[in-house]
């Protein structure tokens, strides 16, 4: 059964997705006597999390009780107090964690202060699964770099726009709406200046239901935005612009009076330097960056090894055209055998439309989700 | 329990796959009181057709009994007798045939003469299934156009190869196989001169049992294919060269003191008359033909709407490049919405890679084979 109560969890703990940053998703169940008399998962960062939501609903049936938790308990002051010792103050009997924290704040030590309190404490159910539901915040706790994710739709040929630029659209309606899910759950957005020029986007998630907008994020090394660019006036959403420093003075500080942020980073050959740029993101707690690039600005964040997912929707069509753009551009790998791999492919319809999600093998932190997955008993 | 039956005579046909051409594949099943009595399929153009196969099996039980089989049986002498005829010999009390034959030698005649006979006669059980286990054979009978598949395979960023050309391998062990069986179950393969000149390929089928090679095909305007080339002196399979009127005649000669056999055909502004060249292969019970070109190629016979399925393996790593080629090249549809579309996406994984497969929607003779699969009762 403890795979059971974990799964349960774990469902629950994603009911907030993308709300909790710059925390994991949390969900914790309390089990008394076979039944399941509490259960919790965090919402939102500043506010109480799983355990304490759990047993506030458990009571005084916490005592005795066991606690499936996906994530390992906190041991430290944080804005909340540490669920570690509410846990130990409820009289539990047994906690099970999916997974310790990889938090360095933690990383052990909670688990380590229910054991000294005569808790028996297992580790390591559905840990693979766990790692997986907090892939951002893993990566952003050890890496202090933002979990980013590049979404591209394309043609059956592999094109994202015909010869002429046309691109509207490639995929159909469900596709489209499920990009709005995907901006509603990530923090920020990336585009280059290429597709501010060509599309005028508003780069917000236009969801039935309420969407939270990212952060609008433009790549623009010589601040050629336009004052009268959506993403400059339109006031929906924070906008950051990264220049370069050979970016003109005079379009920064029209930029700047038009209450966006320019933030101006180094250049390198290939462009204004991106580590840097998704180095200060991840330091302001923008946890999560989805790229929805045009094939230049793609191209960069691949060659920067800055993507960890990718999500590319295939739409049943043929474009052709020797010269119609496609979704990774720049100079590319001379050989096939030095492309840039992925791992755990998945396909999906949506719609008329394919969607296939994958993991960058070669991507930063690879190895730690790997460690936070693996399955280990105390 | 009709669906049952007919499923599996469905089943037994499909074991013929890619051999009975110009035949179409058939599995018939022999049913008395509620039990399997005889079954057969056609297994090759010139020997029994499944009915009779199944009759023999049956022997005298097939008195009285229920004929399932996936197509209407034949009326007309060809090179066997007319299977109608036999099951009326036979004394069977019913047919249950999946759909009418698209044959206008047949087309109806055979069931009528079953129901002139006093049989009781069910028509349309499994149609669909049906006609899409014939999709070669409706395609060739009705428009004497071989049915055409192009294979492809690319990254998940769309491409065919690196920008320096290299690309082998694009897909793995597991999708190179697929392809051999591909090749295995179509009667030609046909590829452009550029990747003759690139590749040096066989273009046979290399199965662990035993394969059989298609026709190949070499689409070669200005005939340059080299003497030498392995097509022209493995002796593997036949092969076809296919040039324009303006080939040098030196060329031409040299070609065919080798051995292939070299079509000249028109020229059109954008190459040979693919068209042509298509139809005199139909008129040569090539039923089937399996495209492996490359961009350009890809490209003719997209905008020559000669292509009727389509199987594209796509690869999980990303390749870049603005200049790498991508599956189909030649100019391309000026807006997305002026693509070829494509219905009844299956997606398969193959080893590590994904393979999508679909149907042109504006293939010739689509509306065909949609009425074949038209259920029906009489």
């Amino acid at each position: 059964m403890d795979e059971y109560y974990m799964q349960q969890a774990l469902t629950i703990a994603q009911y907030a997705q993308g709300r909790t940053s710059p925390n994991p998703l949390v969900g914790a169940v309390i089990v008394k006597d076979g039944r399941i008399v509490g259960q919790g998962w965090h919402r939102q960062a500043g506010t109480p999390h799983a355990e304490i939501h759990a047993l506030a609903q458990a009571g005084d049936l916490a005592k005795g009780a066991t606690v499936y938790v996906t994530l390992e308990p906190c041991s430290h002051h944080g804005r909340t107090g540490p669920c570690a010792d509410a846990l130990i103050q409820a009289g539990v009997r047994k906690v099970v964690a999916a997974m310790a924290d990889p938090n360095p704040l933690v990383a052990g030590n909670g688990l380590n202060r229910l054991r000294a309190a005569g808790i028996e404490v297992v580790e390591g159910i559905l840990s693979a699964e766990a790692a997986r539901l907090n892939e951002v915040f893993i990566k952003w706790i050890v890496t202090g770099m933002p979990w980013a994710v590049l979404k591209t739709a394309m043609s059956l040929d592999g094109k994202i726009a015909a010869y002429t630029g046309h691109s509207q659209w490639i995929t159909g309606a469900a596709a489209r709406a499920y990009v709005h899910k995907l901006r509603d759950t990530h923090e920020g957005i990336l585009v280059g200046i290429g597709t501010v020029l060509a599309d005028n986007p508003e780069l917000t998630a236009r969801l039935p239901a309420a969407g939270r907008n990212p952060v609008r994020i433009i790549v623009d090394s010589m601040a050629r935005t336009p004052l009268n660019a959506k993403v400059v006036t339109d006031g929906q959403a924070q906008t950051i612009i990264a220049v370069g420093r050979e970016a003109p003075a005079d379009r920064v500080a029209a930029l700047t009076s038009k209450g966006v942020e320019v933030l101006t980073l180094d250049q390198t050959p290939a462009g204004i330097n991106l580590r840097q740029l998704f180095k200060i993101l991840g330091e302001r707690r923008i946890t999560s960056i989805l790229v929805e690039g045009g094939a230049t600005i793609n191209a960069s964040v691949f060659t920067a090894n800055l993507i960890d997912k990718v999500y590319c929707f295939i739409a049943p069509k043929i474009i052709g055209g020797r010269t119609a753009p496609t979704p990774v551009g720049g100079t590319g790998a001379p050989a096939v055998d030095q492309a840039l791999m992925l791992e755990d492919l998945r396909t999906e319809a949506i719609g008329a439309d394919i969607l296939i999600t994958g993991y960058l093998t070669g991507r930063e932190g690879h190895n730690v989700y790997r460690t936070c997955g693996r399955t280990r008993q105390s």
